[in-house]
């Protein structure tokens, strides 16, 4: 409701809102307490949109149109909006005469004008007859009043040229309004396009920096506005859909203040507008750790699995019931300090923090902060590392450790070391063929309402870029996936979520998540896990006799794999080998991965597989609890 | 995962299958024994698919490609498959030779028949040479090999052409396979409208009964086959699912053997294949009651509400705790004999039953079950009316009542008078303006995963046609509307529901249900409701303002709208006027509406308006409760 959303906007530090029509007419607030609910909050009221199909109509028509602005008028001045948006025509009635169109624009600015209102006209994309922004702007200079200039909204231009030139060149008096809006790159209806699939800045295929450094290099000083209408967010919480939204407006700017543009004469070429700069993201050096809450039924198969994969148990938290397990680069964290209880018979382990090496932890959280993350309180014991520390839109627990060349607090530190030969050995022996090494990923689940968000906020708060994107035919229904990582390669963060189901993706399997390792040599890797008693998720054979039949390997190798549950793709970059073990706890997993060559994916095309592996395992209780 | 799916299949009746690789490769069962459960099942496995990128291109990935296609043969016989689907190539590979194609094929013909396998060859909508059917079948012919045979998908013909036309002058031997998708009209990329929103029969825009009509008429004889990729349907129950194809399909053919075609020559019009046949679906003249569930907190806001509207109670079942409210035409039922209470302190109300008046309700329910709906047990006590009844998908039972001509016996009979003065008058009055009619609609929450299905269901079962489509962005989130009627329009059943949001469609107002009575004097019904004490549901003033903008109506009308709560819409038939109450336990509602010259609607375009009216008045419990 519309009192949610102004109180929303305002919290997430915006100054300024457009009234929506459709918010108005079923809010029951009147125009006047919408105005001064806005006031007390901060909020100026920076447009009323739309007004609709007004233009280039006959006579008799125009008279009630202009009787139709009329009353919009009244509400706008009892809404304290000075400006209202005029969309180009969809009427039926209308006529494609650019003339007739800027007279009544004109005469329309002139009701305006008396009231002290200025009208924005936009080119829809869809327009019956003005569908560009360049077609617009011919229509305001036609009309030439001053209380008529230009709406430019970012949808409407990119969707019907992603590189639009000349912007740059408006003359700044016009341009009365700004909207912006990212999308995918989606071949459909450009309507059903603009009003369902719209995305907050940065989560599509737009190229809005460089849009942006134009109006701004036109000279352009009033508000940045999103306008997004979207499926999904319109049924989310407001609150966190207006962090969202100014999360990603603070990327975009820094994205605008940080490139260079040529844009504008020389003198104007530095925008007006105070664009919004975060402290730079320090270098990241990859995942420092990984922290699982656990409870007595789910920390038994945990301990062993990583017993199993050849991780030992080294540290003991000086302060509280958490245990450290080590290999190679790798570090995995068990919490058993919640409060989880497994309700299922599985017991419960999730990932509840990712912790990062950075070149800086404090400017990391500086930035994190700017970019409106929610500072975690520190839970430091004495004489324990002080870890900075914010939460991710998804409830993960974000950590900054130093790394590299920072100096700071050591989080191991905090851990006391585990005697040899109690619990197991502290010592995993000398690197071999098989060890693993660092974490490759690690792979959190995403309800669909905030997967956008929480993409949002990992490559913004961690400058990561999009590594891989896939969307998949589950067994039990679509999911989508993406990868985000840094330059280097050494941190990468994949989110999957399934695109409609209610509850988990499949049934009795509820959104996993994992931790992926990598190694060297994955043949040795699970041959070891295995002489030490994991057991490896069983892949069907039908998989490899599908592996033959696509790629031909050689049979040796195809055997291996079959006999080793060896999962297996290739992109044109290089190969990708993997194994994983069976659900431990509710929902988590971890996964041993092998990279040959350039390859740049997850293996997400084996996904299915595994899913349907994981729910095979689960849907038969009598063999897991036997096995 | 693929057993539930076959099992699912046959118990939908289905004869046979197509296995998908996907479902295959992913399943745990080997080949052998999925063959095994099928024929257990008596279920045939009609075809194998897909195989993909196979013909015209050059020699050494012919040699690849034949090697593929020997390891799928293996494949199939194990399987047990005599049939696979080649698709038109994709390959950036292949070259636009229909001579290489048509040898390519050929050769690979050859490899399937030493086999016994033939192979079907579909030209994709978006092959990147062969794209429509008539190519494919060019090169079908060119290659000339008895184990080359065409497969036909409506969606990749109707997609490209709503109205082809020849397809009834193909050699019926060569027509190896029919698959039977429907789909809405988009503008779209064909690809994702063939991945994501593909359809059962009935469902969608396309014109299937007269495609089949037509591969009928050329003389084909082989299984109709339902190839239906969509999101929603692909994480539903397989149970369900199944039932709804089936009921799709027999409608369709239903359709196609009611319908005259001029195909094929004189001797071929009549199929071959046996078509089923449904008992025809007799008159229906209207809704004869609808009955509500309703405990202890929900029954006094009931029946108050329809006391306020006019009603009487006039009847108390001879057995159970029901009673009959009457008015005009309407007839409402309530039931307190479940076991529903309250959860939220307003009490539990819902329609749980429908009922229509059939010119021969025998021959309705056994059309019902014709079309697999599920007969429900019947509930009749000593000396009461025996109703014919079935499920509805939504869970909702249909009762076939007598109506018309039509000799059985009177629901009515079941409910003993109410003595005038006990409770409230027995005797309503006579008629005078504003007393409520007949019941013009029943409006039906469907969970989104139901939506497609309870339409086939409401639709076929009771031959009722499209009579409203709506999709509006609610207060909460997307929602979709869609009502069907009978020709009469006496009969309409309305269904909406929320197309992404989890849970209700608003925060605390779980998908509502609602009865609307008709009356000739929507003003004179509100005053008389009001004067015996209904509270219509408040609507905002912002509401009205706009109606002033966009319709300019007498501004004495709109005073009495207004004061009256009554909202308003037009189409190019009439006008509509409409008012409601407040939410009754969790879920219902009632409305009062007007119909004036032909409107054809049910004025969905201020049902955000009553939505956010209704979530006003359920976020303020104190109010609510005090009022």
């Amino acid at each position: 409701m519309l009192e949610d959303k102004l109180r929303a906007v305002a919290a997430a530090g915006f100054d300024g809102v457009e009234i929506f029509e459709n918010d108005l007419v079923v809010s029951a607030m009147t125009p006047e307490s919408v105005r001064a609910l806005c006031a007390d909050l901060g909020l100026t009221i920076d447009l009323y949109q739309p007004f609709r199909d007004f233009e280039a109509v006959p006579d008799g028509l125009h008279a009630a149109n202009l009787r139709r602005a009329e009353r919009k008028f009244d509400l706008m001045e009892r809404l304290g909006a000075g400006t209202v948006l005029v969309c180009s025509t969809l009427s039926p009635h209308a006529v494609d005469d650019d003339g007739l169109a800027a007279q009544q624009l004109r005469a329309l600015a002139d009701r305006a004008d008396a009231r002290g209102i200025r009208v924005a006209y936009e080119a829809l994309a869809w327009g019956r007859f003005v569908n560009s922004w360049e077609h617009s702007w011919q229509i305001v200079r036609r009309a030439d009043h001053p209380a008529l200039g230009l709406c430019l909204d970012s949808f409407h231009v990119l969707s019907r040229d992603p590189a639009p030139t000349g912007v740059d060149t408006v003359d700044a008096a016009k341009l009365f309004f700004l909207q912006l809006a990212d999308a995918p790159r989606l071949d459909m209806d450009v309507l059903q396009w603009s009003r369902h699939h719209r995305l907050f800045p940065g989560q599509g295929s737009f190229d809005l920096p460089d849009f942006l450094a134009q109006v701004l290099a036109a000279g352009y000083e009033g508000p940045l506005s999103l306008e997004v209408f979207n499926d999904v967010f319109r049924q989310t919480d407001p609150g966190p859909a207006a962090v969202d939204a100014m999360r990603s407006l603070v990327a975009l700017e820094e994205a605008v203040s940080e490139r260079e543009y040529g844009y504008g004469a020389a003198g104007r070429a530095r925008p007006r507008v105070e664009l919004a700069a975060p402290p730079p993201a320090p270098g990241l050096l990859g995942h420092a750790f990984v922290e699982l809450t656990v409870d007595d039924e789910s920390a038994p198969q945990i301990t062993s699995a990583l017993s199993a994969l050849g991780f030992a148990h080294t540290g003991r938290h000086r302060s509280k019931p958490v245990e450290l397990w080590q290999q190679g680069g790798s570090n995995v964290v068990l919490n058993r300090d919640g409060n989880t209880t497994g309700t299922d018979g599985t017991g419960t382990a999730e990932v509840v923090a990712l912790a990062v090496e950075s070149r800086d932890p404090g400017q990391s959280a500086r930035r994190a902060e700017a970019l409106l993350a929610t500072p975690l309180p520190r839970r430091r014991g004495p004489e324990e590392a002080e870890l900075t520390a914010v939460a991710a839109p998804d409830g993960t627990q974000l950590f900054f450790c130093p790394g590299g060349e920072a100096r700071g607090p050591d989080w191991r530190a905090d851990f006391a070391p585990v005697a040899a030969g109690e619990g197991v050995a502290a010592d995993p022996g000398p690197p071999r063929p098989g060890r693993l090494g660092r974490i490759d990923h690690v792979a959190l689940a995403q309800p669909n309402d905030q997967f956008a968000g929480s993409m949002t906020f990992y490559q913004s708060v961690l400058d990561l870029r999009e590594r891989d994107f896939a969307e998949y035919g589950a067994p039990f229904g679509l999911v989508r996936s993406r990868t985000v990582g840094n330059v280097s390669g050494e941190l990468r963060i994949a989110m999957h979520g399934a695109l409609l189901r209610r509850g988990g993706w499949a049934p009795s399997v509820p959104d996993p998540e994992h931790i992926a390792f990598a190694t060297d040599d994955v043949f040795a890797a699970a041959r070891d896990a295995l002489e030490r008693g994991l057991e490896i998720l069983p892949i069907t054979d039908n998989y490899y006799d599908d592996l033959d039949a696509r790629y031909a390997p050689e049979p040796r190798l195809l055997e291996t794999m079959r006999g080793l549950n060896i999962l297996y793709d290739r992109d044109e970059h290089g190969e990708f080998f993997h194994f994983c073990t069976g659900l431990l706890g509710s929902r988590v997993f971890f996964e041993v991965v092998q990279r040959v060559g350039g390859y740049r994916g997850d293996g997400a095309v084996n996904a299915p597989v595994r899913m349907a592996a994981h729910r095979q395992a689960r849907h038969v209780p009598e063999q897991a609890a036997s096995a």
